[in-house]
């Protein structure tokens, strides 16, 4: 088999095509890269050998642009999603698949190092990718790569967390500053004239949700306020518990640049994706605990209780501003910007 | 919240946007057709309790172009597609998902239309979609809708289904005629001039696999013939095992309109995809049993015994043509057609 040029190589409809042009693709970049034993046998299905226990199962597309951003790229953010939406029900994420469209054309070199940095993720998860599948659409019926994965973990026994599970009274808790993967992105699809230097927050959280229903397993739910921002994810929660929420506007932590570009353009950090927060709802006496816990790590160093649950038939989310008034943080039609994952 | 128009209505932008839009989206098409509690949930991702056994874990990504054809469409195709790969190694399949990339501008009926043949297809095959996930891309950035289907399911006690398990002397069977799948898409996408009338071979496999594994625990493998066809896939597996295989071309069924559309074209259907078919390698002692087997359901009533597996340190697939001559079935660059699932 002939090698594939990963240097000035591009992307061609035969790497979609099931013949040896894939299997030269699958072999010499994605099995390369993503190296385990899964792969290496070369089925269509990877059989993997779990502990006992309730199956979590999740899945995420990836479309967003630009592909490359600080602190990240579609590779890794791809990794991180879906670890995140497993470990948001208190999982233990085991493995991974990936599903890419490529577009015809697209770099060889830079799906190479989209591939590189899939790989690194996934190690410094230790969740390995371990199936997958690569389709090619033709040049201008697609926008260079769109990665679904998709992945699988195991809920530990005892745990029941799910978003209709927040009662009046609970605490939110919140992991870190909000808004920063948003005004990222916002910040390199817009010519600013300024240099914002904003990293998005794109990180796995699943050892710290881990660690967090080990020691609190009455926790509620958990969610990662991505797509929407916190206020969304928040009327989501209300909704689905049926249930209203008081926040502090205070207590929400939002990095410096995020509310300056945020100021700028006139948007509110509350409505922008993150990639690396989560929200948590406990009941209160737990709070404190939870809140010492997240804090003594990486993740959830900047972690803060910043509101409580409710009771409002109208499901209504409040914010009480810095300057004592409440204002009602409305569930938006959509987040404002396209693609920021 | 308003109702979605799937008579006139077209994806926006905002039904990727993780807010109302969205939320509307999900609850009044998707939820709605694939009515099941872990998506009336609304969380993340699916809890499953799943019966004991190894996990089967699979991935597929359709961009098939058209989007509806003779036999099925991009939904039935993605729901088979990806029952397919994990009934290949003897599992019983669970659960999918599914994940929606749409380009701007494509009409909601279409959609619809797509979705609820998902969820026939799904109801159908008795594995219910548990969880998924929207986005969308401007105009121009896509092709209509692309859908990654992913899906889990429990491998029987005591099997172990790999393609690297023929051994010579193995015998080689084939559940039915052979592309039927790429003709259908070929007569949908040129303008032949004559109403050729194939119709997809699209449907899915697992009842007919369980049967096959529960009889003949000693199979070695199966798989389907999908992209690139039969020759392709048996050059897969030869290489995977180690092996050479000997075919006869006149074991191999090949509908009429089939063979004539391909003669029309040039083309050879042992190349053209199938999306309803599989390869099973088996000991000889089995062989007879596993055919009338097969041949006793619909999905393989066409079933027969198409060759061997030989000892060829080269690795060829060669086939015996009607002719008595032996020819190379070469491991081609690529599947004549693109995007043909």
């Amino acid at each position: 088999m002939s090698r594939l040029d990963l240097t000035n190589g591009k992307v061609e409809m035969a790497h979609g095509g099931g013949g040896r042009a894939m299997a030269q693709l699958i072999s010499q970049l994605f099995a390369r890269a993503f190296d385990n034993e899964w792969l290496a046998q070369g089925n269509d299905q990877a059989q993997l050998s779990l502990p006992a226990g309730r199956l979590a199962f999740a899945s995420d597309s990836h479309v967003v642009s630009p592909l490359f951003f600080p602190g990240g790229d579609i590779g890794s953010l791809a990794v991180h999603g879906t670890l995140n939406d497993l470990a948001m029900c208190g999982a233990r994420p085991h493995a991974l698949s990936v599903g890419f469209i490529l577009e015809e054309g697209f770099a060889l070199a830079e799906l190479a190092r989209i591939v590189e940095s899939m790989a690194q993720a996934s190690r410094e998860a230790n969740v390995p990718i371990v199936t997958g599948d690569t389709k090619v659409v033709e040049r201008g019926k697609g926008d260079g790569v769109f990665i679904n994965t998709s992945g699988v973990g195991i809920v530990p026994e005892g745990l029941d967390l799910s978003g209709d599970r927040a009662r009046p009274g609970d605490c939110i808790l919140l992991s870190g500053s909000v808004g920063d993967h948003g005004a990222c992105i916002l910040t390199q699809r817009e010519s600013l004239g300024f240099a914002a230097d904003i990293r998005s927050d794109s990180c796995a959280l699943h050892r710290l949700t881990q660690a967090m229903v080990a020691q609190v397993p009455q926790l509620r739910c958990m969610r990662d306020p991505t797509r929407g921002g916190l206020a969304n994810t928040l009327n989501e929660l209300a909704q689905q518990s049926g249930v209203g929420m008081q926040l502090e506007e205070a207590a929400i932590p939002v990095i410096q640049p995020v509310q300056a570009v945020c100021e700028l353009l006139g948007l509110d950090p509350l409505y922008l994706a993150n990639e690396g927060k989560l929200i948590a709802i406990c009941p209160p006496e737990q709070a404190p605990m939870l809140l010492d816990l997240m804090r003594a790590r990486p993740e959830g160093q900047a972690a803060a209780i910043i509101g409580t649950v409710t009771a409002d038939p109208q499901q209504f989310v409040q914010l009480r501003t810095r300057f004592g008034g409440n204002r009602l943080l409305d569930w938006l039609n959509s987040e404002p910007l396209p693609r920021i994952c």
